[in-house]
Order: C-alpha cells, then structure tokens, then sequence
C-alpha cells in the first residue's frame, strides 16, 4: 500500500441551489480515498455505522480502496446535513449526528503501519495524533482539519502540527486559526507552529502553497458547471496525496503539480452531488484538464527592451 | 501620445490599521496615470480643483504625464474619506464631497483624439460615453466603473460596455452587475452585452481575464505588506494599459503579460499611503517582481506515464 486516509465516513444531506438530496455519500475520508484511487493504491480507515448501505461498500472496492481496515462500529453512520445559498462558498450546518464517529477510535492493523504516505483527513485532531503514535514516521504525512477542531481543540490541532510535513487548510480556516486576515502571514505563522508548509484551499479562487522559502499559486478553474462543493476539499487533498504517494517525489516541483492534481480533481467533485461527478470520471478528463490548468495560468517572459 | 487617462483626481482621507492619513493625492485618474508612465507616454484629463496642492502637479509632471488638457475647476478638489477595517478588502465610504468633479465635463483636445489607447478610468458612465463620442476610434479602448454607478446608471454603463474592448470590474461588482455569483458565467453574461472581453480584479485573489474564446487566471501575490489598498485597482489599470500602449501588441498573449504588470503596480501600490510607494518605485524592482509572478505560478506539464 503506497497511502493511508483516514477519515470520516457519512452520509450527509445537502440542498443547494441546483437540487436536495437525503442520505447521500459522503464523508472526509471517502472523498479523499476515492480521488487518490485515480492514482495509487489507497487504504482507507474509518467508522461505518451499521446501516451504511452495501452499495457504497461496493463502490469503493470498485475503486480498488483496500477497506479492510475499516471500523465497522455498531451505530448508525455520521451524519452531516446541510445547506448553501446562491453563492456556495460557504456551508451552512443544519444538522450533526456523530453516531459511530463518536466511537471512532482508530487501531492501524500492523500490515498499514509502515505505509510512507498518510493523509489524515479532516477528524478531531486527538485521533489524528492517536494515528500518528501508532505508525512508524511516514515519508510524507499531512493533515486537514476544520473551524470546528480550531475552536474546541486548539492544543491538540498544536500537537498535529508540529508532527506533520503539510498542514491543509481552507483560507478562512486559517484566517481564524492565526488571527490575521493576511493569508501569507498566517501561512508563515503556521509553519512557525513546526510543520514544513501549508497548503491553503480557496474554493473558486484556487490554491496557496507555502513553505519556509517557497511560494506557489495555484490559479482558481473557471468553474460554469458547480452543483455541489461539499467534499471539494477533501477531494483536493486526495488527488494531492494520491499523486504525489504514486510519483513517490515530494519535491517542491513535484507538490505543485500535486496542487494543480488536487485542484483538477476538486474541479470535478463540484459538478455534480455527492461522488457523482467522479464515478464517471475518466484518466484522459483529468489529463486534459491538468492541460486547461496549464494553458489558462500560462504567461511568457518579458522582454527587457520593454523597459529600455 | 499612446495613452489617455480619463478619471478622477482626488484628495482623500483614509484610515487602515497602519496610521491615518487627510487629503493625500488619489483619484482612479491619477493613480492609473502615474502606473502607466512606467511604460508608455500619458496624458490625463481629470477635474482639478482651486485647492488642489501645486505639489501634486509637480510629481505628476515630473513622471512626464501630460496634463496639459486637465480641467481647472472652480471648485474645492474632489473629496473621498473611507476606512479599512483589519480585512482590507472592503472599502468602507465615510464622506463623499463631488466638488470639481460634479462639474466636470470632459472636453478632449483635437491633440488627443486620435491617442491609439483609452482607457476610463471609474467615473460617471455618462462622462465615459462623451469621452468615447469625442473620440477617433481608439486602437484599444477599456473602462472601469464601480458599484455606486451599477445601481444609479445602468442604461448608460450598457452604452459603455457596447462600446469597449475590455471591461475591467471587481468580482463583487461584476456578481452584482451580472446577477449571480458564478464569476465566470457572469463574465460571458457581461461580454454578451457587447464587449470583447473582461478582465475581474479580485484583489488578495488576483485577476481573471475572459474572452468569448479564451481564458487567463492571475497570480494573487503573497502580499505581506499592506498598508492601503486605496487605488490598487486603479494602478493595476494603468500598468496594464501603460504596457499595451507601450508594446502597441493586443494580442492575447501580450494581454495576458499586460494582466501580470497590472498586478504588479498593484500589489506596490498597497505597500504603502497614497503613490508613496509608487514615488520610490524603480523600473528594476517591477521587472523583479514580474519575474517572482512568473516563479510562483510556474508548473510542469504532467508526464504521461503517470497516469499509465
């Protein structure tokens, strides 16, 4: 196995401008699982309640995901119901239902522990330390997290830092978590904490990179086609972690195509409910529209003599 | 000439969170002017009022702007006083005195009609229109607008988007133009309207460029000096058009390096009150800059195996 995820598992009700749908699937780890399953073998750890239907077992396994390790926890599945008005940069929450991520405790089987990538999806950052403990240091590990996790568990989100290469956060995530609206200086507030860098998510408007010495920004897609952004963000970190765990190259050139990766995959999450979009989704489509990144952020040189 | 400036000049008084500062030189006119001078030779019509400091004409002239055809009103200059609040990318209106500028007229002199480049800076779109009617067709025309001329002249921004290349607007302006918050699908509702194509400044975010055909993303910029944003978009104009004029090229390609120098003097304009900033500006430092554009939004293309 080349990557581990872990993270949440639910079922989640959404209504946006473009439809409602009740009891779909969905989930921090699903999401990210099944982006980076279009690029290396992915196993995924976490909770599924009693009542999670076969079907989506069977999806994921259709996927290649090794869900072997998942914890099947006798309650019915997390449940997530929510919102968005016209403009879906932000979530509204109507309804939280933890159920068997209340009981979440994750056990890493021995055959997983040594595994070099790690994506810790977006869960309590005390289970995310208590994944950490149980592996041997991966060769790249990251972290999601949410506003949530900042206001209740700041300590602990301070514990995830200091242990990871890459944090990943969303730009009014970070804006909160390191009380500045200036995102390059929460960037490298954040990297003070101890991690090597953060990347920072800003839905339609792209993506940040920042290290110690090194900045990149990832353009934003010309997005037309846009019905439902949950899980976009997890999505990105799975196609980030998916390509960077199957090239096995963490370098600085090497993660920003990983961003642009990340970017394609959550450029297609967004078009349509739930996985919907990526079940019908196509190796040449995300090659094509690596391409489109390339082409629309694309800019030459300027000749000198200009400012003779 | 290759260029005339059409805008506002003002005196304003600005508070941020970095110091407060009463009647400092601004007004779309004069800070889209003094960005342009960078590149190309300027002239720029705009209402001065009796009181308008004897100071600021001097450093206009000393970047070698033309303003032989300014307007000398008898009127206090025009007054804008605002605040930023810890976010800066929302500018709050405290006073608003039109003085010289509601008696402004724009006469353009037989000297200047056939300049090959216009571009409108923000101001009533009625003025615009007498600007354009007085014009030989220019070679590439552009118009800005704001808000306020979106809710109370609309039949006559209409007229002025038929009658340009490109539109330049904000991305709350052009969500509110356009009636939805999809930036993309509302740029080719606005091209729709008549225009060839526009460009949505979108501040900490960067800028987009559309065409019916193509599409441009631009680097935001890792902007850890900010002081005041009064004016970046104004200075991202007049580089931009600074530039082509400069090049005479309005080609695609070369709009899209005009796109990255308009970010460029932007992202200096902010670093301080005022043109302060732009005063000790050097041609060298924009190159510099210019290149840090190209660096941080660089990225391979993605080797074809990866996907085998």
């Amino acid at each position: 196995m080349s990557l581990l995820i872990v993270g949440s598992i639910a079922l989640d009700s959404i209504k946006t401008p473009f439809g409602e749908k009740k009891d779909i699937l969905g989930g921090s780890g699903v999401y990210a699982s099944v982006a980076a399953s279009f690029f290396s073998r992915t196993a995924l750890i976490g909770p599924v309640g009693s009542d999670f239907p076969p079907e989506h077992i069977e999806f994921l396994r259709s996927r290649a995901i090794d869900i072997s390790a998942l914890h099947k926890i006798d309650a019915p599945t997390f449940r997530w119901g929510g919102y968005y008005e016209y403009d879906m940069n932000q979530a509204h929450t109507l309804d939280t239902q933890l159920n068997a991520l209340a009981k979440f405790d994750p056990k890493i089987p021995d055959s997983l522990k040594e595994t070099p990538y790690l994506f810790l999806a977006n869960l309590d950052p005390e289970l995310q330390l208590k994944v950490i403990s149980q592996m041997k240091r991966p060769r790249f590990l990251a972290a999601d997290t949410m506003n949530f996790w900042i206001e209740s568990k700041r300590d602990a989100l301070h514990e995830v830092i200091k242990k990871v290469d890459f944090m990943l956060m969303n730009d009014s995530e970070i804006r909160q978590f390191m009380e500045t609206p200036n995102i390059p200086l929460a960037a490298q507030r954040l990297i003070k904490l101890g991690c090597k860098g953060v990347i920072v998510k800003k839905g339609e408007h792209g993506a940040l990179l920042f290290t110690k010495e090194e900045h990149f920004s990832a353009p934003s897609y010309p997005q037309d086609v846009l019905k439902d952004p949950t899980g976009a963000g997890d999505s990105f970190a799975g196609g980030l972690m998916g390509y960077l765990a199957k090239t096995n190259d963490i370098s600085g050139e090497n993660i920003r195509k990983g961003v642009i990766i990340g970017s394609v995959m959550a450029s297609f999450n967004v078009e349509d409910f739930s996985l919907d979009r990526i079940k019908r989704l196509k190796h040449n489509e995300i090659m094509r529209r690596f391409e489109e990144f390339r082409h629309f952020s694309r800019f030459e040189p300027l000749p000198v003599e200009h400012f003779a």
